[in-house]
Formats: C-alpha cells, sequence, structure tokens
C-alpha cells in the first residue's frame, strides 16, 4: 500500500446554495419583503462579524445561471457551528424565499505535499514565510468585493491512471508542478482548499476568488493541463457569482 | 467460478434521511410545533429503548447540508420490525414537517475473510475475543454523542480490475490490508459494515462512528490508498451529522 | 454476426411502484381514508382473482425505504390487460394517497440456453418435467407471504467484455454455470425472469421470492461471483419488500 | 478524417410523451372531463386529418408504465409546423390534465448507406421500386391499431469501438448486416429513422411499428447481437405503447 | 506539462432557458396576460436595443420539445450586466408564468490555435480581415429570424485519448481540420464558440445560427467524423429552435 499524505486541517466550511423564489417574491407585499431584507441583512453581518464563533469568516456571493441565485460561504473552527448557522438562517423570513439547491461541506486542509519538513520536523522548524502561508490555507480570509468560482473535485482512480496507486513522489511531483500553475496567478487569484473526504462523493472543494472572471477562467483552463488535472482529475459542477454587502441585499432583490 | 465468502448475518439496518421543511415550521403555530416535537421526542424514546422489539438499537442525528437534516439509524432482528418502524414514524406531527430526501436497508454481516475458522470449524472453535468481535459487529450499539458518516460502497467489476473475478485468497489479502488500515483508529472510530446486496444498488452500507470528524475524514483518506479501495471500490454520496439526544429535538429545530 | 437464442413469451408482467402521501393520509377524515382502504381492497382482490383477464396473478408487497411504500406485481397474458389495470386503479380512491415512484414492464421469456431441443425439434420432444418448468416460468404464480426481491439488469456490451459478441456455445455454458448457483437456491427462493428488451432501457426485470430475505442477499451476493454476472451483468436498482394480503392495507397504513 | 455520409432528410418527427394527472381528473366535475375530452378529441382528429398543414401524419397512443400515459407522434414538413401543433396542444383544456415527461424531435433520414447510386447519380438513375422505399422512409405514414416502440440512440466513440473513426465502407457494411436483421421482420415491423444530430443529445429516435408487443421485443433483442449494435450501439430509454383513435379517448380515460 | 493556447476573450454570454406555465397562462384571465406579454416585449425591446449597456446583443426564440419553451440569449461586456438582466427579468410579469429550466454562462473566446501570430506578435502584425473575422467571433451579432442551435461541450480526458495530454501543434492541426469543416458551411450557419471553463461543467458552449435547420444537422453530423470530435469531443444535451421578434410575444403564446 502505497503512502497516504500527512494533513493538518483548519477551518470547516459550509458552501450554502440557494435560488429565489422570484414568483413568490414578486407577489410578496412589501412590507413582507422588507423583514425579509431586514432579517437576511441582520443575519448575514452576524455572521460576516463572526458573532456567532470564536473565529472564522462568511460572505454572501450573488451566483450566475439557474444552479443557484445566492451563496453563503462560512469558515468556522467546528461542524457544530456550521450545523448552527444552517439552522439559524432558517428561521428567518428571507430563507422562506429561498430554496436550498445544493450545498458543500468540507474542511480546509494542507498535507504533506506542501512541505515534508513541517510535518516531519514540526512547524517550528520551517521558516516563518511557509508557516504563515499554511496558516493562511486553514484559517482563509474570504476577500471584498471578488468575483468566486466554486467547484468539487476528485482524484481519478481509472483503470489506467488511478492517483492512488501512485507513489507518494510522483504524487509530490504531479502537485508541485500544479502549484506551479497556481504561482503564475499569485495576486490575481486566492485559492481555498478544503477536503470533502467523508463528508460528500467528491474529495475536494475548491473556491477561488479574483477580481477578473476571466483570470478565473485562465487558470482553470490552464491547469487543466497541468498532468495532476488532465490525467487525475475529475470534476463535478461549476458555480461563478461575485460577492456582494450584506446591505446590498435589497438591491440585488429589486433586480 | 472463484469462490464466494461465507456470512453470517445479524441485525438489519435501516438509514432514514429526512430534510425539514422549513417554511413549513417557520409558519406553524406554536401549539402545532409543540405536538410535533412531543410526538418526535415519544417515537424517538421509544426506539432508543427498542421498546418495538427484542432487540436492536436506534439513534437520532442532525445531517449537515442540503443532503438531509436528519438521519434515523435503527438495527433490528427483521426487515419487518424497519417496516413497522418507518410506517410508525409516518404516524407522527413531526413527519408532516420532514420529506424523505434518501433512505438504505442493509443487514449487519461478517464474512470469511475476518476468520475462515469461525466459518469453517464453528463459532465455537474461534478464541472469545473474535467471537466477542464479530457479535459486536453483528449486533451493534451506536454510541453516544459522536459524529456519524455514512456513505454506501460496491466493489468494482472493471474490465481490468474485478473484484469478483479474484480468488478468495487474493480477495482475503485484500481485506486483511484494509483491515490494517482500520485497527490504527481502533478507539477513534467505529465501523459497521451492513450489506445491502439484493436490497439497494450499491452492495454494503458503511457506518463510521467517531468523536472527532477529522478522525473520520483521516480513516476514510487513508483507506482509499488502499488497494482494496483504491483499486476495488466504488463510492455512492456520503453524509456527515452528528447524534443528540431527542429530548434536544426542540431545541434542534428552534436554530 | 453471432446467433441470438431463440425465445418463448409467456405473461406480461407490470410492476407497480408507488409510495403513499403520508402526509395527506395523516390528515384526511376517517370517512375518506375508509373508502380508499375499501376500494384498494376491492380493487386489489379482483386482482389477485384475476376477474379482469383469462389468466395471470397479481400480488401486493409493502417495500421498504424510500424507492417505495407499495409494490404491486401483475402477469397478464397481454399489454393491454396490463394498460387497463394500471387505469383501473388510477380510479380508485387509494390511488389519490398514492404516487407512481418507478415501475417495469417486461414479458416472461425462456430461451435457447435453457433447452435447445425444446426449441428445435419442439416441446413434445422434451421430456414432461422440462416443459413443466418452461410452462411454470412463463405462467409463473406469486406465492403467498414471503419477501420480493426486484432488479432490472441488462447484459454488458464492454469494449473487452461484450455479451453480445459471445458465441451461443459460450453464452450457453455462463448461462449454464449460472444456472448451477440457482439450483442451489431451490426450495428457498423462486425467480421470475421477464425480458424488458424494446420496453425498458435495461434487458430483463428480475424477481426473485424467498421466505427468507437473507436467502435472497445470499444468492445475489454468491451470483455475482459467477463470471455471467461478474463480467458481464449490468444491475440497476435494487428493491425489497414483502407480500401481504389486500385484507390488511388498513393495517398497513395504520402503521 | 473518414468520410460522413450523404444524407436526405424528410419530414421532422415529434414525439410528445405525456402523463395524465390522475388525481386532478379522479377529482374533476364531469362537465370538465367531457370539456377536456371534447377538446382533445378535435385537437387530435385535426392532427391526424393533418388539417394544419401540407402533409404529414399524426398519432395517438397510449403508453405503459410510469414513463408517460399518452404518447403523441407528429410527422410534419417543418419544424415549425411542430412548434405550433406543441402550442396547439397546449390550449386545449386537455392540456390541462397532462404533464410532458419527455419529448423528442428529429427528422426523418436516409443516408448513403441505403444506396449509393441514389446520392451519387440521383434518384432517377436507380429503380422504382428503392425509389418508393426511400420516400417512404421520408415520409412515414402511422399504421393503425398497432403497438409502438420508441427509444433514442447513438454510435459509440468509445476508445476501442469509435464508430465515427470507421471507415464508409466498413460503416456501410455494418449498416447492410443490420438491414439484413430488419428483412427478416418485414410484414411484421415497421421502422422510422429519424435523425436527431444537432437537436437532441442522442444522434436517433427511433420508432417502431407492430401488431404483436414480441415481435418488437424479439426485432430489438436480435439487432443486439449484430456488431453495429452490439459493439457500436448506445441506446436510451424505451417506451412501448399502442395506438388508439381519439374517438376512444374518453374510454381511455374512463380506465 | 503541454502547453495551454492563449486566449482573448469578448463579451460574456447568458443562455436562459425558459419553460413557460401552460396551465396557469391558460387559466390567467385576459388582462394579466396582457400585461405579461406587455411586459415582457418591454423587457425584450430593451435587452435587444443593448439599452441596458455599452454594448452587446439579446435575442428571443421558441425551443421545440419539452427542455424548453423560450430561450434568451444575452452577450454582454461583463458578467454583471448578466447578473442585472437575469434579475430584471423576474421582475417582468411574464416571468411569472415561466420557470427556468436551465441556463449557460461562457464568454466568447479566440484561441492562439486560430492564429499564433495574432497572439504571438501583436493584432496590428495580422492582416485586417483575420482581425475582423476574430472581432465578429468576440463580439457576435445574433441574426434575425434563423434557427438556433445550442448545446455545451467539453475535450475528452480519456486514458487514451485525452486531448488536455496532446502537444499544442497535434491540438492546433486537429482544430485546422475542424475548422475545414466549418468552412464548407460559410455563409449557411454562423457558429459562436464561448468557453465555460470555471463557469459551468463543461468547458464550452457552442451556438449555431442558420437558416434551414438541415444545415444545422448536417454540420454538427460531418463534424461528428472530424477527429477532433470523434477521438476527443463530449457533448451536453441539444437544444433546437427559432428566433422570433418580441413584437411575436403574444401571437407565440396564443399557440
Amino acid at each position: 500500500m502505497v503512502e497516504a499524505p500527512q494533513t493538518e486541517e483548519g477551518w470547516f466550511a459550509l458552501h450554502d446554495f440557494r435560488s429565489i423564489d422570484w414568483d413568490a417574491w414578486r407577489d410578496a407585499p412589501e412590507r413582507e419583503r422588507e423583514r425579509a431584507i431586514e432579517e437576511g441583512k441582520r443575519f448575514l453581518r452576524h455572521r460576516e462579524q463572526v458573532a456567532d464563533a470564536d473565529e472564522g469568516d462568511s460572505g454572501l456571493f450573488s451566483v450566475l445561471g439557474h444552479k443557484a441565485d445566492l451563496l453563503f460561504v462560512h469558515f468556522r473552527p467546528s461542524l457544530d457551528d456550521l450545523s448552527s448557522i444552517e439552522r439559524r438562517f432558517e428561521d428567518t423570513a428571507l430563507a422562506g424565499f429561498t430554496e436550498r439547491t445544493t450545498s458543500y461541506v468540507s474542511v480546509t486542509e494542507v498535507s504533506g505535499y506542501v512541505s515534508d519538513a513541517y510535518f516531519e520536523e514540526g512547524p517550528e522548524e520551517v521558516d516563518a514565510g511557509l508557516r504563515r502561508y499554511i496558516e493562511g490555507k486553514l484559517t482563509p480570509e474570504i476577500p471584498d468585493d471578488e468575483y468566486v468560482c466554486f467547484y468539487p473535485m476528485s482524484k481519478r482512480r481509472g483503470e489506467e491512471y488511478n492517483w492512488y496507486d501512485l507513489d507518494f513522489e510522483d504524487r509530490a511531483d504531479l502537485m508541485a508542478g500544479h502549484g506551479e500553475v497556481g504561482k503564475e496567478y499569485a495576486g490575481k487569484i486566492k485559492q481555498v482548499i478544503a477536503s470533502s473526504v467523508g463528508f460528500e462523493g467528491h474529495e475536494w472543494g475548491v473556491t477561488l476568488f479574483g477580481s477578473d472572471p476571466t483570470d478565473i477562467k485562465d487558470i482553470v483552463y490552464e491547469m487543466r493541463f497541468d498532468p495532476a488535472s488532465s490525467r487525475y482529475g475529475e470534476f463535478g459542477e461549476f458555480y461563478i457569482g461575485r460577492r456582494f454587502p450584506p446591505a446590498d441585499l435589497g438591491a440585488y432583490l429589486a433586480g
């Protein structure tokens, strides 16, 4: 049996996709709409200030197309925090105008492919820059006013190309090449990788943030030519959207 | 034709996944909510005390994400017990606030891969520890206040990697290696394996219990590198949740 | 082109899966429930007595899990008989409390794999036991108070393992080996094989009856190791349930 | 690049599958039912007389099982005719008791596999029998009181067996062998082949008519052993039903 | 790692598929229908005149079959423009009679396969004809009164045929051959290719316009024999429809 990479986990993540029941919204009396917007804003501000937990981050995004209208992204220290957030939202009048189209549960993760030393010799033995990099991966901040792309992925276990049959070194090399592509987009694209092994059918949830949606297209396209993806990547559905402040919820719903 | 393993069966299992109709819940008068909570609690306490059958176990779990809100796990001596439980629940006011999103029917099973002697020479011929181990597998207890992971799986019948074409010995070796990974998590993860051959599209339902959800992620991830999984495992959807006592049902629904 | 087997057809089969609208049932006034039960019982007794056609058989089963609550199995001499039964049921008050989750249309079939002589030389040329065996396959009776398992299947047309590319003799050998496994379960499991080629996406519907659900699991599991299944079988969803008399419909619905 | 066959197109086809909302039908007042039947009959008679276009044909079929209750088949000279028919039906009271479960858009087609000369030298250069055969394929009549089978299909583009990688001659040979099987059923089965390339996910819609449903099963089964199907065919869902005259609509709905 | 092609992006595209709730439409009072038509027309004229953004184009199409009734195609300079259009439409009374069945988000794209010089030496270094060709691809106009075909596609990453494993030159050769087929249809078919990498599960959305739907069938069929498609193309669902002016919306809905 080949060796599994060591991993360290950070915050748990909930990606909560909602579509708006526009027929109900169109027909609702002004007073009900106002209440929904108010309760939605209060819920969201509370989450964005992380008033419900010791630490974490939350953000609201509009989503293009029929797959969803809204995406709530929540990072929190525990699954229990996320479970509570789910149910708190259902308690708002805004929830009554939405339907959950899909969701994704995962936990941010750094693995031995990133740095052997960090895991073998301990965090103190690696330089401060790498430590900060890893900490940033485990406790990610959601950038303001940026486009978001989310997709689930797994590693292929084909009869010829089987990721889980490769030696650790081969996998580490492939991941290093993959990382090189990512580095070209430093400053343009921020990436959050979270494991969903044991939580979802796919193995990881990937969230990309960037101020230009063509950068998002470009990084995903370029990485697709990288053997770690071209031979070993299996992708689920993709979602594209843009962050907006809770204060703009009313304007968003007004069309 | 290669040899099928011998098997011994224990309790039948029903995994019953329900989503809550939050819109109906939000709009329901207090009195109706209270009645739903009361009837739900009574139903659940009755099941947890196994007042409906000679033996077995039942537990209630909250589930993360859109796939379900609640999971009821029931182990009982017969399929008829489970059929009756399904219908009894539908008779409660709580059921009216839920929708069944999916379910899983299976029977706990120990097979010849675990111990040839147990099957060939009889249970009396193996040591008491192994007998107790097997009995524990066939009549599993649901641990308190633990996270739960459930997923269905099958063995691959690919054109190159075909589990059902392997000799018994090769399969037994692969299962033994698989078991070694499991042993590393002894004390952290409790595993219930139940066959759904003839009952469901997938061949087994796997239920993992653990007090730390990252242990669940770790064991599933590590096992994925084991050839029994990497070459021969086919997995369905994964579900993650946490047990809670029926007494907390009202608090759960309050958000 | 390799040779297709000769076939003889018997009764057409309809497997009609229904889920119960438990919310509507819970809320319905007693009078409406009673009427639904009465009309359901009358419909079912009529079918079980085959009062609607020259010959055939019908049976009612409870089904475990979310895939369905009830399964009606009807065997009749013509597709028109089955079409009429479908619509007659929709005319009952019971139908109003059910939703059709799926169904399966097929025709019982015996093929040249069973006996070359029967097809080449004629039914009179084979011994009476074989004739009776074949007749039993074409006009199957539904046993009382037994568990039922239903699943659709097809033969694989993979790039390496392609059933439809094999010589008749190779297929006949594989089917004979498959039959050997079946014979081990004689007296325990009764099997109805019906072709759905031209009627459904899958090629056959298999219905197993047995008084012990672990026998059902065992035969399906053991057959999976047989090359006719392990290399050439493609399976759809599986359903498990138990027959009950129409007279018990009220008790069933009461939970 | 290998050569695509030449093609000639005839009528466009719409297969319109509808399920009946039996709950609404059961509960509707007699007057509404009568109006629905009347408007349905008028719509259907009008279509069967092709009063809406220069030429074509239309037919109504009952369908077995949960996939649909009714199938309307329309052949017309243009897509616009079919679009208009769709919307005209929605204007009837009958439409209010139906739900569209699926549909299929295609255009009847004859290709160079049938006759090189027809395409290379022109229709006048082939004998009158072949010309009539081709014309019959392009402007098909729907036979009275016959069973119908419909299914979509595509040609496989597998890594080993790739239809679109074969030389024209190899494809023509395979199609000729396929045609031989079809000829055995002359007089029993009438076949309409219509291309849906560019219109639907599958590449062709196949409609079979026959007075005995076991002939339908037999031809589909026998063809599955033909290499054009066994190695290169990919099939979608299958539907089975029977034609009935619009005048019997009331009787059909009465059960 | 092989080289990804360079790309230039133009307008973003939204394909918005809607089905009409014909039951609600049939039952709506005349006044409500008129209002829906009026608001729909106003919305559409506004979009077709691109009164909502600096530049772009919009068009309305009827769609055949159950997959949708209407298709709105919008090209705009930014994703934000498209998000706003989505929500503006939901604000019309017409939206209340429609349901979104699917949608597609993409961005028009020209890549290095078309012209190395354009990307390596700059737009000024290529001749004016090529510059105009590329500009036309990036800012496409929607032709009047034409049939439309839409489908999503991806390049195969099979174990044997893996597009993303090919050298740039091999891919460029395959794309050039593909382009040759397209040129045969110059004047008959207009093609819009837009990347959905990072936005959708499939990698490109293809929109074809033509005045004869059999030309659409022919180009898709002929291209399927081209190795770029036959070995490397993976296709999603296909949709076929026809453009009509907003002024005809009332006539369209009248059947």
